[in-house]
């Protein structure tokens, strides 16, 4: 049987806004939150427990979590380094949890300051504890296709931490293409080498349109089986130690694809672009997503 | 057998040009495309012979082809409209000339103010002038996949207009998504039709990255059997008709694409990123492809 959903996760508000340099206000991280609760969304990753002294945007997460209208359809996710976090995160009410690491031991020594196999224990904690406490974990795996300090990583190493994270207990991993280096071609051999152990439902794709390439993987996933996508909200983001600096694909460029793919996402294109705007309005800054370049140019006409 | 060569062809200082307000002088247009000519491209359209009341930014036509310093190994070839385009043309060498006309009634009036059915006859007594004169002809079509008038278009009218322009020997067919509306389903479906009567090596695949999907499709074409590919140095361009005003999808962000999925394009890409750097210091204003951004980046860290 085939479907025509797809599943559209949201991260501008965490992946997104924790790149950012300008301090976005909790009153206003809440409004964009809310913003995004209007547009058909059914799941969005609103925080970080990671400590305020690597990420100060998100300091506020406890005030953003226990101050958000939420409706009861939606997951509202945050994002958790280790134990610590989890304890943090487990005082405020949230859905589910996500946790993560890289294919590469060179991005994950720079980003968690631990080789790979020191960080599966700490994740493991994080794992168990949100068992005991009904919450059910994703996991994260960045630089799934490139490393900024190792280059090129193999499918077999991915599949290598994919491995433990499911043995776990995590109940979805999202593939990163952290420094956006992919193509095509990368995604596919990836893909082969971890769908020929596990069903497609176990992944979602996270892609960065660094080089331009992120719409042309989503295609490839979708073609080989994917069906849940992470996008940020005017492509917001980017990671600090790659190149470029290019943000997360657009949610509303990604909502475009699908829709005129004949897929079905659920969401509304004119409330995307409110939350777009939105945010754009609270950073101060240009966001240049397709859609939003459409929008200014109807304005303009 | 299969082949690992792409072939790219250089559209930026015709179809770049002719949409850009700022006016390029003669001789910054000549050392343009010398320095195109640098970059490994064998092909390049570097002018037309439209009209100068319609496309005052090449008026120059006939100076740019009579100063141009020209390499052996690349084809020179000029856009016409018509047989008087023609006569202007043959004026000066060229080695390829290129036929136009839209797949949908309504673009194609609004561009050429004659009906399909009437245009047939006036491309066709080029493409016979051209051959007394040992000139090829190419023709594009475009409006292949959505009319910004007559909204989708059908593959079958893309192969009424197609099957034309081979009965009158056009050597090439680059069809063209003008409004970049198409995603990978729809390129699927378009080359389904053309290819289940014509071989790949007619047709060649132009596209415009208004909703993000250029990248996208050009792979999907890649997939079909297709390995021709027009694109322009710096995403210079954008239909004047189209909403959101998006350029042709950059030279060097398709160089990168088929680099990194193990195809050879022949370029070199610090040479197009310099001929891009050029003609944006002329244009004055900021070409926002994406190897430019992470050229600016690399500066900046």
């Amino acid at each position: 049987m085939t479907t025509n959903k797809v599943r559209i996760k949201e991260v501008g508000p965490r992946d997104g806004l924790q790149n950012e340099k300008n301090y976005i206000s909790t009153t206003d991280k809440i409004a964009f939150i809310e913003k995004l609760s209007e547009t058909g969304l059914d799941y969005i990753e609103v925080t970080s427990f990671v400590h305020p002294k690597w990420i100060p945007q998100l300091a506020d997460a406890v005030d953003v979590l226990c101050n958000l209208k939420r409706r009861k359809e939606i997951t509202y996710a945050a994002l958790v380094p280790n134990i610590k976090g989890l304890e943090r995160a487990l005082q405020v009410h949230i859905d589910e949890v996500s946790i993560f690491m890289s294919a590469s031991e060179g991005h994950n020594l720079s980003n968690i300051n631990k080789t790979i196999s020191d960080t599966f224990p700490v994740l493991k904690e994080v794992v168990e504890e949100a068992r005991l406490n009904n919450l059910a974990v994703r996991g994260y795996v960045s630089t799934v296709i490139g490393c900024p300090y190792d280059g090129p990583v193999k499918p077999e190493q991915v599949l290598y931490v994919v491995d433990h994270l499911i043995d776990m207990g995590v109940k979805e991993i999202s593939l990163g293409d952290t420094i956006g280096v992919g193509v095509p071609t990368d995604i596919e051999r990836l893909l082969e080498v971890l769908l020929k152990k596990y069903p497609p439902y176990l992944f979602a794709m996270h892609f960065h349109d660094t080089y331009g390439t992120a719409i042309a993987n989503i295609v490839k996933s979708l073609e080989m089986g994917i069906l849940t996508f992470d996008s940020s909200i005017g492509g917001l983001g980017g990671c600090p130690y790659a190149k470029g600096a290019s943000g997360n694909v657009a949610t509303e460029d990604v909502h475009y694809l699908f829709t005129k793919m004949g897929k079905q996402t659920g969401l509304n294109a004119k409330k995307l672009l409110e939350a777009a705007y939105f945010i754009e309005s609270k950073l101060g800054k240009t966001l240049n997503t397709k859609q939003l370049a459409i929008s200014r140019s109807e304005v303009n006409h």
